[in-house]
């Protein structure tokens, strides 16, 4: 027996092994170990780390005795045993991030509901030591659970070879020979996000850089990306795979490609974390199995809840519009969303069944790389709060999502039939909503509480009274005794339904 | 040699050949034929037409001489030749409609464009021969050009028996024997249809009539079927094949199922005509290879050109709403769309690149099943003038369609940039539009001239003078010579430009 150790269900076990140094070691050495335990058989590929130093990384699915044992074309790296026992996780751990069993939301492995709010910072986890911890510290005090995150970077950058270099110039370096530094250095940053239970939504490809061309490989040197990001970052629990940033850019590889390469990454990866693609002008096919969800690109798709859930209806899978137009003052139409507009955005996703993603790109130099969406660093914006906000009105709602309720019909509501209803206003200003809700099922019929959310100013006021919810007619639940609830005339409210009681 | 025939091109060439008639002949007998020409080898499967006889019906795509000959398993029909020359079309033959070359129309297969306006009546084709005439005067004077008919009838009906009857009761019926005068009297109507130029939309199966199950055979007599209908319609060249209408309530077919017979449908049908499938709640997924356009049903959706739009992206071929409610009086949502709404559907659906599908539900008895919908006959309502408009406007567009413009930035504006643009204000009452359009391309700049659509009122109104388009901001053309171009403040409104020359 080599090695044993002890760690939590879903946390990260990691054998180091001794092996070959010469040669090509990322190429020339295959490394695999096989974990037994839980009555499952899961063989988790190793990377190479350098100084003839190899890593495999488990994150174990199930409590218990998982025994192991190595498999290497280098007789020093094989058969090699050992166990690792699997405790019951910590508080606070509450395992990867998975879709629900109705397809349409996330959940955590432990049956938690994951309520997306996601935002992007492409290169934060490639500046300096001190830009990340203020980074991390911003994220600390904000409501963000997902970070989109380049591995290649995009925008001016302290860590920028991935590759070991060959020369001086902007393509010399050697696509089979990663530098061990450089992923070690991003890993630590998916770990930091990880303690704050922030998802990484690590983006392996990406159109911005092709003097360097890092996303401009040939199939082979891309495979052995794909399956080294896999073995090196995927026992973190907290990592997410977006296979590229708009990817329909990228002019070296076709849609056959990126298949290709979807594949490699699914075989690559035993802890099978999320995967999605993400657009410019031309949607991938989301039905394809290999995609866990929708990562759209579409800023008019939000501004109405029905086009939001369309997306649902051909996806057939969750949908995160990851980007949608960011915050900020630039000149540029994707870069000048008031606050409003972006928080607005979050809430028509929301009435639709999906989830929104946020970023901002305001910059004191007025170049929005250097802004939080490049580099990170602190929010200058005022949608965050808002978000909070909204993020708090996701966990008091039903698990594990909000759907739309009859989206075809016109109908901008969204909930639970019988249990909780979320109708949300936008910018217009309505002086009353006449309470009436789509419902085929009588059941729903009932005694329910209302609250107003004014979801730019961050109240819950309560309506007085009970309403007393009954058949209106063929389609509608109507409230008699109520008629109308008074709005404050303001935009961006939304009136909250809850069940209290049978029926009235 | 056994037959000569001359037949324009894509004209409708039968052989009848003498065969066996004992035992069951739809299934014991394997038949077709394999036609040489214009350097293709094209196999036409053949069926059973009752009393001895066996036809193959070939439609040439391609002019010259078309030599065959015969394969079967009946020797009496194995081995026999002759040919079949197709001469030029006549005047009025444009040859079937297939996708055009962008991805997102229709053309004829000599390149004229198919300009879609749809209508349904489910059972038209299995009313009384004094109904049918009835319902043809109808659309020898409507703008319709293609009807969404089903081969199973789904209200009270004359002919109401595809298979041979075996007793009294509803499921009394053999489904591995046709009943060939069924066939017989539907493909006449298509054919009917085909001399008034309106496509036939033939539905193969429904969920409306459980009593008799049609829509519920197994898997071997659906296959059986769907080779039939190929056979016996597929040589039409206004023919065009719906799977089926509201494929997700038919309960006992599986979207693999669904699978397998469009793969059934591609291999019988040598003549390639269009495919798709028509949903009520779940799309199908519309990028499996075997459907040639998406038929969607939801009426939401263009209520709004952007969400009209989104189907196109997600889909990435033509996209025609088929059903969308429908214009009429009943006191279901699903048939009581006013003749304003009804047009202003298809308004939408073109701004967003779609294409649009009409029916209306007036009856003198007030059920639904006597109006158009159901048994054909006449039009009560008010949106067929103004459809023939929209037709009009559509021919004079450009060609093969009308395609949105940067739909993602909440421009409800189609066209073809630099050419054409049309911009529609819905329901709205605008007293003016201030000239602004999406260009990324300086080209796009030049004179124009503009004219105000009425389409309700079906009036065209010229603008004074000429609209000279320059660059207004990096993302917009704008026109400040003119300003704004003055409204009638009535809803329904639309703007076309039309290019007059070059930069100005």
């Amino acid at each position: 027996m080599r090695g044993q150790g002890e760690i939590e269900q879903w946390g990260f076990y990691e054998v180091a092994l001794n092996g070959p140094a010469g040669g090509n070691p990322f190429r020339d050495t295959q490394l695999s170990i096989v974990f037994e335990g839980a009555g499952r058989t899961i063989e988790v590929p190793g990377f190479y780390d350098g100084d003839g130093v190899y890593r495999v990384r488990f994150s174990p699915p199930e409590t218990g005795v998982w025994r192991w044992n190595s498999r290497s074309n280098a007789p020093s790296l094989s058969g090699l045993t050992g166990e690792c026992i699997a405790t019951a996780p910590q508080s606070g751990n509450h395992g990867p991030v998975v879709v629900s069993d109705d397809g349409f939301h996330f959940v955590h492995a432990d049956g938690t509901p994951f309520r997306q709010i996601g935002t992007t910072s492409y290169s934060w986890a490639l500046q300096s030591a001190e830009k990340c911890r203020q980074t991390l510290a911003t994220l600390a005090g904000a409501p963000f659970n997902k970070m989109r995150m380049l591995v290649f970077p995009n925008v001016a950058s302290v860590a920028t070879d991935p590759f070991v270099r060959t020369g001086a110039g902007p393509k010399d370096w050697d696509a089979t020979r990663f530098d061990p530094a450089y992923f070690r250095r991003f890993e630590d940053k998916i770990r930091r996000l990880g303690d704050l239970g922030i998802q990484a939504d690590v983006i392996l490809y990406q159109p911005y850089d092709p003097v360097r061309g890092y996303s401009d490989m040939s199939r082979s040197d891309d495979e052995a990306y794909v399956r080294y990001v896999a073995a090196r970052f995927g026992a973190f629990r907290n990592v997410w795979w977006s296979m590229a940033n708009e990817f329909d850019l990228i002019e070296s590889k076709s849609e056959e490609d990126w298949d290709h390469l979807f594949r490699t990454l699914v075989d690559a990866d035993p802890h099978d974390r999320l995967r999605s693609i993400h657009n410019i002008r031309r949607y991938y096919d989301h039905r394809k199995p290999w995609i866990t969800h929708a990562s759209i690109q579409n800023g008019a798709a939000v501004d109405d809840s029905i086009r939001a859930e369309l997306h649902r209806a051909f996806a057939l899978k969750p949908v995160i519009f990851d980007e949608v137009v960011y915050e900020g003052d630039i000149d540029k139409r994707w870069g000048n969303l008031s606050a409003e507009k972006m928080v607005e955005r979050f809430w028509h996703g929301l009435i639709g069944g999906t989830y929104v993603g946020h970023s901002e790109t305001y910059a004191a130099s007025g170049n929005p790389d250097h802004s939080w969406l490049g580099q990170g660093g602190t929010l200058q914006g005022e949608s965050a709060p808002r978000l909070a906000f909204l993020k708090r009105i996701m966990e008091e709602g039903p698990a594990p999502g909000i759907d739309p309720i009859q989206p075809w019909w016109n109908y901008h509501v969204a909930g639970k039939e019988g249990e909780y209803y979320l109708v949300y206003f936008g910018d217009t200003r309505p002086a009353e909503w006449t309470v009436a809700l789509p419902a085929r099922e009588d059941s729903a019929a009932g005694s329910y509480k209302a609250d107003i959310l004014d979801t730019w100013n961050m109240t819950v006021t309560e309506v007085d009274g009970v309403i007393e919810l009954s058949r209106g007619n063929e389609y509608e639940l109507h409230a008699p005794s109520t008629g109308a609830i008074a709005l404050p005339q303001r935009p961006y409210q939304a009136i909250r339904l809850r069940r209290i009681g049978g029926n009235g």
